[in-house]
This record gives C-alpha cells, structure tokens and sequence, in this order.
C-alpha cells in the first residue's frame, strides 16, 4: 500500500495565497545531460521573472522550482514578494525540468526511460547553476564581479535549494530552504516519524477523535468492501468517479486517502490557498469539524464511512464545483514526481499503532518492486540519496 | 598548436620512484551513469588494495586515479605507503573510468562520443564515492558509523581529491590534493602562468641559457623545415621514427616539443622515476647540461637543433633502448585526456615572450575548432567546468 505515491510537498512555510503575481515567462536552453557528452541535446527551460523591485546591484532572489508547474509556485510563495522591495531584489521562479512546458522531448517526455532518464534532481540542479551564470551575464554591473543569488524553496524545492548551496557554493551565497526533508532518507530518520507529525496535525486541530476515526477508517473499509455488495455501496457512498470493483482498487483507495489527509495536513495554512486543492484556512480543522457534526458516536462502520465521506469533500469538492470524487487525480505532476521516487527520491516511510495510519512496514524489496510495476524502473538501491547528497557526520 | 595536448600531470608530489608495491587487483561493478536513468548499464571499475598495514579501524588510503592505468599511479606513489603504517592505514587506488581496463565498453569504448561520453570528472567523483560506500559496508566496524577516508591525488587525480571531499563531503573526512590546477580555468589564472613556471624550472636547474636556446629553437624549426630538403634535414638529425612530411606535421612536432619540455620539468624529481618516460633524476638538470656539453655557441640554425636532438634523448631514450624517437607516443591514455579537454577540463594556457614556449595566444575559439577537428567534440563553453566546480568567490 501507500508505497510510491507520497506526493512530496510537505508545510513549506513560503506558501501564502494565490496573490496574482505579475511575471514575465521567459525560456533558456540549457544542455539536455550536465554529466555526460553523449548526446549534446540542449532543450528550453521556463522561468519567470518579476523586476518590479529589482533595482541594479540588487540581489537575485531564485526559487529552485519542484515537481510541478512553476507557476503554481510563483503564485504561492508570497514570502519572496513580501521581502523584495527590502533587498531591491530581482525575482526569479525557475521551472524543474520535466515539469510545467520543460519538457525536453515534448509530448515523448514521458513516454520511456529512454527518454525520462534525465529527470533527476542532480540534473535540475546543474540546470539552476546553468540559469543562474546566464543571468550573472546580464545583471552583474561592471564594478560587481558576481550579483549575490540566494536560492529559495519548499518541500523537494526546499531540498533543491539546500543542495544548490551544498553541491554549487559558488552559484548562490545562501539558501531558504523551507520544509525540506534532506533527511528523510535510509537510516537518517526514523520512517514512522512523518506519519506521527501528519497525526498530530490532525489531534493537534482536530482532536484526538478526529485521529482516532481515521484510524477506525482502515478496517472498516477493509470489513465493508469484502464483498462486492459492500464495494458498491462505498461507492455510491463517497460517489466516487470509478467505482470499486477489485482488492486493488482497495488499496488504491487506501493510497489515495493516505495522500489526501497527508496534503490536508501539509496545507494546513491559517489562509486559504488554491495550492493541493481548493481548501479553506486550517483545512484539518475544517475536515474534523465535519466529522464531529456527523458524530463520533458510530453505530457500524457504515456511519465511520458516511461521516468521512462528508468530511472529504473539504477536499475533494470545497468549492462545491465537483460533479463525483475523483480519487485518481494528477496533481503536480505526479508522474514525474513518481519517476523521481522509484529512481532516486527513495523516503522510507511506515506507519505503526502510534499513528493514524494502516499499519505498513518500510519494506524496500516490495518498494523496488511496485515501481518496476508502475513504473518501469527501480531504484540501484536505497543509498542512492545518500551518496549523492551525504548523511548525517 | 599546441592546442588540446597538454597531458595534465604536473608536478604532485606524492610521486615517489617505482618501489614494486604488492596490491591485490579487484573490480566493482558501478553504474554507467550516476546522474540520470536512461539506461541502467553497469561497468566494471578495476581497484588496488593493499592491507599490509591496515588494522581493524585504521583509516582508509583512497587514491583518487587520474587519466591512465591505475598501476603505474600506485607504483609512483610512495607517500601513502610511506605514511600508512603510522596510520593502520588501509591503502586503495580506485582506477578512473575509461582509463587502464575500466572500459564501459571494451573495445568500442573510444569509437564513438555515443561511448566515450560517459567519460567526465563528475561521472568518476561519482564512481569514487560509490566504491567508498562499498569499502565502508565491508570495513566498517559494528561500533563504528564509518571508517574514516582520506583522499589523495596528484594533478588531475588530485583536482579529484579536492572536489570529492567539497562535492560529497560526507565520503571523505578530508583530502590531500598535491599540484591539483583546480584555478586553471576561465579567468581565474593568467593563461601564461604554467608556461612561465615550467620556464623557471629550466632557469632553475639548466640555467638561463638553457631555456634561451628552446626560446630561440621554434624559429630554428620553422625556417629549416620550411623547404621539403630540411624537412628531411631535421627528421635525419632527430632520428624521427615518421619523418617530417607536411606544415602540419611541423606542428605537430613544436606541440610534441612543448609537452616533451612539460614533462620533463613536471618530473623533475630528484630520484629517476618511470612514470612519463624512464627518466633519470633532476631530468631538467640532465637535459639542459646535455645542451651544454654540445655547445652553447651555435653558429646556425642546424646547430641549435642538432644540440636539442642529443639533448631530448634524455626523454626519448635514457635507456638507449629505442631505435628511433616516437613523436606520437601515447602515454597515460591521451585519447581520453584529449577528450575530457574537449569536454569540461578546458584550461586556457598561453605562452609569450616571457617564457620558453613559442608564443602563443590563448584563442577559445580555435581551441573548440581543433577539438572538433581531432576529437569530433566542441566544450559547450569555456565556462564548464567553473560551473560544476566552481571559481573564486
């Protein structure tokens, strides 16, 4: 269960709401492979820029963008724009390459290995450094020999931005990297420990009820949609777009619900954001308040069902636009961040009795095994995090 | 001229005479590609250990290889064997890929850049670190997190050092990078600077008449050999095992000429060694009172370079054991060098009327084209490897 699909976005504490943020779409071609010379391909990579408070000598303030359409970024990382005008700062939202229009062979991109391969972070990386010498080129003043450029990120863009200072010290002299789990690899940090923080969101907001339904939820759904009488009425329970019809549709489901109280939990602003979803402010709060008016004093698993089924739609249908509950959506690019994790984004991750959570060991074997099956590629193995961006000392 | 070939090895002093260490031979197999996943090819990377001192817990020796067969580096290198017993040292030589039998591809490994691209520094620092991971999973004691690993490298083995202990800071505890050029790139060195460190160390030990008469030899070779008559002249006088044909052979030879000068000062050490040539001790010494004996009183042209050609056996034939003298010998894996020159390790290098050398500029342009010409690859841009290394802040 669970296994790859952990979209990886984490409390990025740059996020603030979607603000309109005016910038200029601008593309750089950047070399295809940084590492090797078999190929000399180069393709267009998409950044934005705002100048608005850019005065000359100021510095460069560069997001390092993640998995996902830059532009979602730019218009949600109001933190960069708050301190602009301070520092005189250029503003610079870099897109991650396979993400957005960075697609190095377009439509193909996605298409095989062959042509996926050059998704990797070390490769986005040397795209930022890339992009970061041109415009030293064009802002660098006669007298400055270098413009400072402090990388900016949340989540794996947070990662990127602590690596860029880490692996690039010459391209940027700082970085804010926000919610950024460098650790969360082999053997440096405990693998139920992320599900344990995402529980305390949840009682911290919540209650300890609202953990405590979630946790019910597991078996009940396991119990109810043994037969296919129970799968039905599920179905129709949560009106879900593709109704539940094998053992896997369980498990996915069991993913899927596993990634929407992650997202709630990780877009648990005071504000509302357009971000994962169209949510309220304090999302969590939002869920287990509906929980709590359909009461916690459950007869059968049925009413756990009916009451999180109502509590879900803070997620799936808070704008109340929704026709059905699409439990396969594609946020973000989940493909290319599912790529990412079955090659070299391997984040043990387990749950156990002390969250809210199905219990589920880290198990690597079956992790390499599910993504050859889904994608068509495993990891060389799980120290290759480690080895490329070190531990601990 | 002179252009590409300049076989980095430099001056490191952790060269030591040919003592005949006892290393066993091992091989690793390591990934084609560390930084992307379009193919999961493997190699086998050849490695040297030797245990003779190595205690449980003692540190591990990692020699970083350069551009050729890892043995002639191990045999050349007597300071970590000198020092590991000092430190129950444990003592490695890992080869660099496409150099010695660490060929990706066997035979066709240098036919094609669809081969030979996967030939960088990058790909190599990579290799290194993902051997010393093996190293430390076999070393490693159950008390201990890690064995502490020492990296050491002389010229382009020794840029290597430097950059794996900045790149990947949690494989090695430190780095002793001897006559590592990691500022010979882009604007960081005046491009003259080598030439004129190689002139002194002819000043130094032959004296200034010495380096006069190279300064005043290159006009002798291009005015003798401008008429197919001298051409002859000179291959006769030199016992050319190819005599001189074309303009572009007279190129070639003032190229080979300014290596064979190189060479001769970077091994000037003060015992003979067998690593660019069998030399004898002081080379340079040798070399400039060879000059000497034949006279520094030329009456012409023909005079200078029949004094040089007695002189350069120093080189060619110490152990008057050649028949002729090869002008296109193939030392250190110079294909691969020339490539990796072609690629990433452009050193800008230029000579005036301050050194020895034929004057010189140092034209990015011509350099690319010749790379085109000879190797069938172009750098991307002289910025290359600054950006992946790094400048000066």
């Amino acid at each position: 269960m669970e296994s790859i699909v952990i979209g990886l976005i984490l409390f990025p504490a740059v996020i603030s709401g979607n603000l309109n943020y005016v910038l200029d779409t601008k593309y750089i071609n950047v070399p295809l492979d940084h590492f090797s010379f078999a190929n000399n391909l180069t393709f267009k990579l998409r950044y934005l820029v705002n100048d608005t408070y850019h005065v000359e000598r100021g510095p460069i303030f560069f997001y390092t963008g993640n998995e996902g359409d830059i532009n979602l970024f730019a218009q949600n990382t109001g933190f960069m724009f708050d301190i602009a005008p301070y520092f005189n700062a250029l503003i610079v939202f870099a897109e991650h390459r396979y993400y957005g229009t960075s697609l190095p062979f377009g439509n193909l991109s996605y298409t095989s290995p062959k042509y996926l391969g050059y998704l990797s972070s070390g490769q986005a990386l040397a795209d930022y450094v890339y992009l970061i010498n041109d415009l030293q080129n064009r802002y660098a003043t006669k007298e400055l020999w270098k413009v400072p450029v402090v990388a900016f990120g949340g989540s794996y863009g947070g990662m990127l931005s602590a690596w860029l200072r880490m692996k690039y010290p010459s391209s940027v002299v700082g970085a804010i990297a926000s919610s950024a789990p460098i650790w969360q690899f082999k053997d440096l940090t405990p693998c139920e420990n992320f599900n344990r923080i995402v529980t305390n969101v949840f009682e911290g907001f919540g209650g300890e009820k609202c953990s405590r339904t979630i946790k019910n939820s597991w078996n009940a759904i396991r119990s109810v949609t043994k037969d296919d009488t129970g799968k039905v009425m599920l179905s129709k329970l949560w009106n879900l777009c593709t109704p539940l019809k094998t053992k896997d549709d369980i498990d996915n489901i069991i993913d899927w619900l596993t990634n929407v109280y992650t997202d709630l939990a990780m877009a648990n602003y005071p504000y509302p954001v357009n971000f994962l979803a169209p949510l309220p402010a304090y999302p969590v709060r939002e869920f287990c308040n509906r929980i709590q008016q359909n009461s916690y004093d459950y007869k059968n698993d049925t009413d756990i069902l009916n009451s999180l089924g109502k509590a879900l739609q803070v997620y799936t249908n808070y704008t109340k636009t929704t026709n059905c509950t699409n439990t396969v959506a594609d946020n973000l690019g989940d493909s290319g961040w599912n790529f990412q994790a079955c090659t070299e984004m391997i984040m043990p991750m387990c749950s156990t009795d002390l969250d809210m959570f199905e219990n589920n060991d880290w198990d690597f074997k079956k992790y390499s095994d599910d993504c050859f099956t889904k994608e068509g590629v495993r990891p060389r193995s799980e120290d290759v995090p480690i080895l490329e961006y070190g531990g601990k000392f």
